[in-house]
């Protein structure tokens, strides 16, 4: 059942906790991406497709019933299938660079590390139902509380994922580590506790190395 | 990654194909069940809870968008992941007898033969996140082309699943059949295209039998 997982070059994905910086950090990588002309596409997880964001509705929607972890975890996979054979694989296809704000790391981070399921399950999915990588992961690393602090705001009517308690964050966080000191190759783990403009910059530089090395 | 399957006493499920007569079985069933006296939870799949009511939803509904195989495949595990642990476990539990019409011997018939997916990611899917299978599985064979006559009526607006082609449906019976081979201590075949008093009179004596064996 083990198949290869391809990675692609002009695709690259934005991983980190609840208000590290991801969707900020788009419009750096964005600006990078345009010096060498195309298409960009813009997409998000869990989502990036009609059906995908329906199932998103029903992963972070409140419910009477309990939600079972395993059936989170099929949910993000039925939607990142979606978004995957939908989305990302058209666009790549047709040359376009593809910057996705979340993707498979996540599932590691929260279904794996927070919630706790099984890697060996993460990985049979990884491989049969999505087989596909970014060329390039940007990790935004953050204190979980300072995290916290920066979507006070949004967090007055908190989704079902953000009103978990700070443990399982620091889980979250620490899967996301381990994912990043485990392919130094793909990430680039920045300190998203800097100031927005240096957080910026130093995605903008991680994006314009990665583009470099891959020219020469 | 392997883990036990358990096989429970007081559950029963029901299969076949489109129009073979499942749900008209369920009285026969109930009726030998209840000379046991005790509760009896009648329940169906895809569904069974109010999320997996809504993954089939998504699952039945027809959409502009393509439903990738592997999503189709794993929201039906999703969806049976909140059947098995909200609903099927805790009556297990209370000592109710279940009558479920579908259960994972239909995603092996319909995602596994009737589509073409991995049957070793199915295994670890029924291992990892279902872990329970019936005592007993009526399976209820009939010809293709009779079941579709016989549901032509309620088949004015097929739903997604009930739009595929005939030979989808063949596969599917052709791995219904399969299973049942592999398992005849759980299976018992019965032939659907008998009357409806001959099938509910077979359904009926296979359940009286079982019970019979099992207090014995
Ligand atoms: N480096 C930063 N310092 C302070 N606040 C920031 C920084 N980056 C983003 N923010 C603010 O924090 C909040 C969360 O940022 P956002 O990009 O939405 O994070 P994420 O997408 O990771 O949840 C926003 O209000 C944003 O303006
Ligand atoms: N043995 C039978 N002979 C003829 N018609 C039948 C028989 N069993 C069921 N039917 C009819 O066929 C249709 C489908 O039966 P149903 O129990 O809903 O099948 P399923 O649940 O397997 O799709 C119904 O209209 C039902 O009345
Ligand atoms: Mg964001
Ligand atoms: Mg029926």
């Amino acid at each position: 059942m083990s198949r290869a997982i391809l990675q692609h070059r002009r695709f690259i994905s934005l991983e980190g906790g609840e208000g590290a910086g991801k969707t900020s950090a788009i419009a750096a990588i964005r600006e990078q991406l345009q010096r060498s002309g195309g298409e960009i596409v813009l997409t998000r997880e869990p989502g990036g497709t009609p059906l995908a964001e329906q199932l998103r509705a029903l992963l972070l929607g409140k419910h009477e019933e309990i939600l079972v972890p395993e059936a989170e975890l099929l949910m993000m996979f039925a939607a990142r299938a979606q978004h995957v054979r939908n989305v990302i694989q058209p666009a790549l296809q047709r040359g376009a660079w593809v910057i996705s704000d979340r993707f498979t790391d996540s599932s590691y981070a929260y279904q794996g590390a927070g919630r706790g399921l099984d890697l060996s399950l993460l990985e049979t999915l990884e491989q049969n139902v999505v087989g596909l990588r970014p060329g390039l992961t940007l990790l935004l690393d953050l204190d979980v509380r300072e995290g916290r602090a920066r979507t006070a705001g949004r967090d007055l009517w908190p989704d079902r994922i953000e009103s978990e308690r700070d443990d399982f964050f620091e889980r979250v966080r620490e899967g996301f580590r381990r994912r990043a000191a485990a392919e130094p190759e793909r990430f680039r783990v920045i300190d998203a506790a800097q100031t927005p403009q240096a957080v910026a910059a130093d995605v903008g530089g991680a994006v314009r190395a990665w583009m470099e090395a891959a020219e020469a």
